[in-house]
């Protein structure tokens, strides 16, 4: 098994964090799910990109990262996704000192990591929905979605 | 004035290493100009990549490095370019201790600008743009240009 992030070096670390600044994405997506006791899935995603072109070398930096996986797009372009909440958790803490540019978006991204543990009733799911648009808005800039909780 | 990359912690050469593998390019021209001695112009690039909206953050991290400047491209792209020789040899040789996707173009580029330095006869120039010729093919794998030296 590979090393864990938290597990390297500082400088190992800050690399990580400029390569996420520089073509990396940390969003969160709130999917209208029946089956979910609120009727939404919450999915928080760190991605980073790289052309297939240079697979080799894009898979010994995500093997540094130890968790995650790559999955290639059908426009050529590979994804290293990381999407379970531990891994998420333990990524953001990680690169959070060194960030420059996502700086805002690793902050809010860790709140709504903590909010959606602490989801006990409705509120607090109506809050980390809250959350979640806040986030969207730093990303796109775009108007707010209007979301009805299931009853 | 902004301090100069050389200055920095070993951290934040390793974080502007990332954002370089992430979103930067290095690449070298050879410019046919009849008012060079050997009939081109060698220019040498090393660019890093930001959309518009986030002008702000991008010219903080700019800022760290202390040299170059940044442009602004018609589709909204920020183009940080540093083309200077001086800064290009003094960048690549901080960020190559933790370069990781571009390795060889680091390596390769930091000979280029070697023999440039180096050039006193037809057969350096000629040598010169060989070492141009297999970087083009790293970065693009198309096929060699057949450039003709003035007499």
């Amino acid at each position: 098994k590979s090393p864990m992030l938290k597990t390297l070096s500082i400088v190992k670390k800050a690399y990580i964090a400029g390569f996420l600044d520089g073509d990396g994405s940390i969003y969160v997506r709130a999917k209208p799910n029946p089956s979910y006791r609120f009727g939404f899935q919450i999915a928080p995603y760190v991605v980073l990109f790289q052309s297939t072109k240079d697979r080799e070398n894009f898979e010994k930096l995500c093997a540094l990262i130890g968790y995650g996986k790559i999955r290639e797009r059908s426009d050529g372009i590979l994804e290293y996704v990381i999407n379970r909440i531990d891994d998420l958790e333990e990524f953001l803490s990680c690169v959070r000192p060194y960030v420059i540019l996502k700086r805002r978006q690793v902050e809010l991204m860790t709140k709504v990591l903590e909010a959606k543990e602490r989801v006990e009733k409705r509120e607090d799911f109506a809050a980390l929905l809250d959350l979640i648009d806040r986030y969207r808005s730093l990303n796109y800039s775009k108007k707010r979605l209007q979301r009805r909780l299931t009853p």
